[in-house]
């Protein structure tokens, strides 16, 4: 008996069909005794039929106006959910983000929550009903309806969970777990019973995709404990805890990847104190989104920078340092796309040095290339050949033990 | 130079394209230098698509949840207006019925305005910017959700117009303002450039439908001068205020007529005090809708009783009576369908003796029966068969010289 957050993704919403399983869910947690705060997305596609909706009148809404059409979204999921449960026989009641509480900054559509006023929720759960809270959206102190950004609707549910006390935060998603590398491309990927919140934000980070880093950062902070875990199956996902104590001997927990990875170097700029600063600046005001960063220095008055960026950003960035070529001062931009960055993940690196050393030797022998390399207390990333990216993860995923030879715990 | 308050119903902002239509009407009194809020109503068919989502879900939905549900419609309507005004250059913020300050009795689905808190949007105002609101709703002293129900966007503008003493209201619609009579049916209906609240008030309930009655009694209590005009057309429309000053010389203004009016007479009544109070109370508790009653005593001991009621309703109606039957006492229920209702109306009337008298005479003189009277001090009402239905309205509407003689003022 405690309580529990549940929070169901848009797909988990995306027909009434699939909010009736939804109710089915939440009740069963229920009829375990729980108090049950149930936090939803939007159904669905309903968000882009907003956003195509809003770009038949304006190719560039403004953000308030944008966040007072796309609450709707969740507002309407709240609703068709209140019902399923009421139609069952249980008390449940919904709440836009304004009315569950949800205090934000002033700052539209990417806004972070400054307090929750859990009043109203805490007397609904005390008389023994359900609450049904809209995910992403909130209200700021003047009263304006706010987004919260990408992964809004785990942050909400994590929020809550933090603001209630609540004894656990339960993220319904479309697959059953964190897994130690992404199962479709990997055949012997296993789920993973458990796995610390710095390990999880680090795979959040590389692009496991399962859940928000937002929200995982938030729950670190406040020690909520979080399970990954499908809304269409009954079988235990992930736990997500501050020290996960299942598994502890693996060295690494997971491996993630991602493709469509450039590597840009800019060639022959001074070396000075503030060339990197200046690079950086100029690219992030630019909105450039810049990974792993590697500098070397030719000579004395010479240094060259090389960094990653999605190949997607690779235009936008060598207009934006062209642009800024007699400020910046270098002498040409070398470009080459068709990369990849696979990363191990794992809070036993700290404590086993030489995880990085097995790693290159384990891409030497297959004859993998690394390109670029980066290291954080409990990961280490190489950049390599896009061509590579599969094997390179196979052989490491192999290496480090994380194939199926253990069974999963659930 | 004012300030006019403007609403646009379901139809005017059906689609992208006639949302770009209605900023321009709203900028084009903006432009002549007026303060503009604006009242808009769920797209189209927004709301019959809602409702068929919670259909999927229960047949018997809550009304909290029905309100929570439903109120999402006028949410997207005021975010995408605001944006097409951003779009053409004007300021412009769009505000929920909670956020307008729209404060409301606690009843679901059928609630009143009891207040209306407006500095938000006075202050908006005196800033010169566009004020969008959502018709149809508000919010209880609990933070809760409500809705207006059926003319709710109507009485939400001239709500508005109340408090904020606006000079006008415009409630723009499909039809290019009130008429003598319906145009489908008589080809000499012409638009009438004034009539009176209360003139306008026995049309409303009389069916005319563009204007809902609710929202005409608000405008009468706080002596908010409407226009009823169309959205789609540059014409003058109808003018509502207190006493109409134009055409004043027209002792009938208008002439309305429903049908599908079925006739239900209980005979055998015992004569008693009670006997039509209780009749009604039990019609009445069952949601059924009586229109023109008509008692009769047939002796000392027994009376009998006509009423009108739509032809939908007539199953129900008898089915109630029946299943009360002993407790009415009555001997049996006869009934006759087929029938219309005829009225004319004008605040002449009052000043003017005979005008029934000359309503019998032209019916009379077409072999028109009228099997049913009622009166009111600016109306006569007649019901008459359905097949007669046409032809009563066009000699009455020749004989009271509503016909097109008489250009139209616009």
């Amino acid at each position: 008996m405690g309580l529990i957050v549940q929070k169901f993704g848009g797909t988990s919403v995306g027909s009434a069909e699939r909010i009736l399983n939804v109710a089915n869910r939440v009740i069963q947690e229920k009829e375990r005794g729980h108090d049950i705060v149930v936090v939803v997305s939007a159904m669905g596609k309903t968000t882009d039929q907003l956003v195509s909706l809003a770009d038949e009148i304006t190719s560039k809404p403004s953000r308030r106006e944008m966040d007072m059409l796309l609450t709707t979204g969740e507002q309407v999921t709240i609703a068709l959910l209140t019902m399923a449960l009421q139609a069952r026989g249980y008390e449940a009641v919904s709440y836009t983000g304004a009315q569950a509480g949800i205090v934000t900054e002033s700052r539209h559509g990417n806004a972070r929550i400054t307090q929750i006023n859990d009043e109203k929720i805490s007397e609904n759960l005390a008389e023994g009903k359900i609450v049904v809270a809209a995910g992403f959206q909130g209200m700021d102190e003047h009263g304006e309806i706010t987004t919260l950004g990408r992964g809004g609707s785990d942050t909400t549910a994590v929020a809550l969970a933090a603001a209630l006390k609540a004894d656990k935060c339960d993220i319904y998603t479309d697959v059953t777990g964190v897994y130690t590398t992404d199962p479709r491309y990997v055949k012997g990927a296993r789920k993973l019973a458990g796995i610390s919140y710095d390990e999880m934000l680090e795979l959040a980070n590389l692009g496991a995709g399962v859940l928000h880093p937002r929200a995982v950062e938030f729950a670190k902070n406040y020690h909520v404990p979080l399970e990954v875990r499908s809304s269409m199956h009954e079988e235990r996902g992930t736990l997500i805890e501050e020290e996960s104590t299942l598994e502890e001997n693996l060295i690494v927990k997971g491996i993630a990847f991602e493709d469509q990875v450039t590597r840009v170097t800019v060639c022959g700029l001074p070396n000075r104190l503030q060339t990197l600063s200046t690079i950086f600046t100029t690219l992030a005001g630019k909105g450039v989104n810049v990974d792993i960063i590697i500098q070397s220095v030719t000579d004395q008055d010479h240094a060259s920078i090389s960094f990653s960026v999605k190949t997607a950003d690779l235009e936008d960035t060598i207009e934006i340092l062209e642009k800024n070529k007699s400020m910046l001062n270098f002498s040409k931009i070398e470009s080459e796309k068709g990369l990849s960055k696979v990363s191990i993940v794992g809070s036993g690196m700290v404590s086993n040095p030489g995880v990085a050393a097995e790693m290159f030797s384990v891409l030497a022998e297959e004859g993998i290339a690394v390109k670029m390399v980066s290291t954080s207390e409990i990961k280490v990333s190489t950049v390599v050949n896009q061509e590579d990216m599969v094997r390179a993860v196979e052989s490491l995923h192999e290496a480090f033990e994380l194939s199926g030879r253990k069974a999963s715990i659930s």
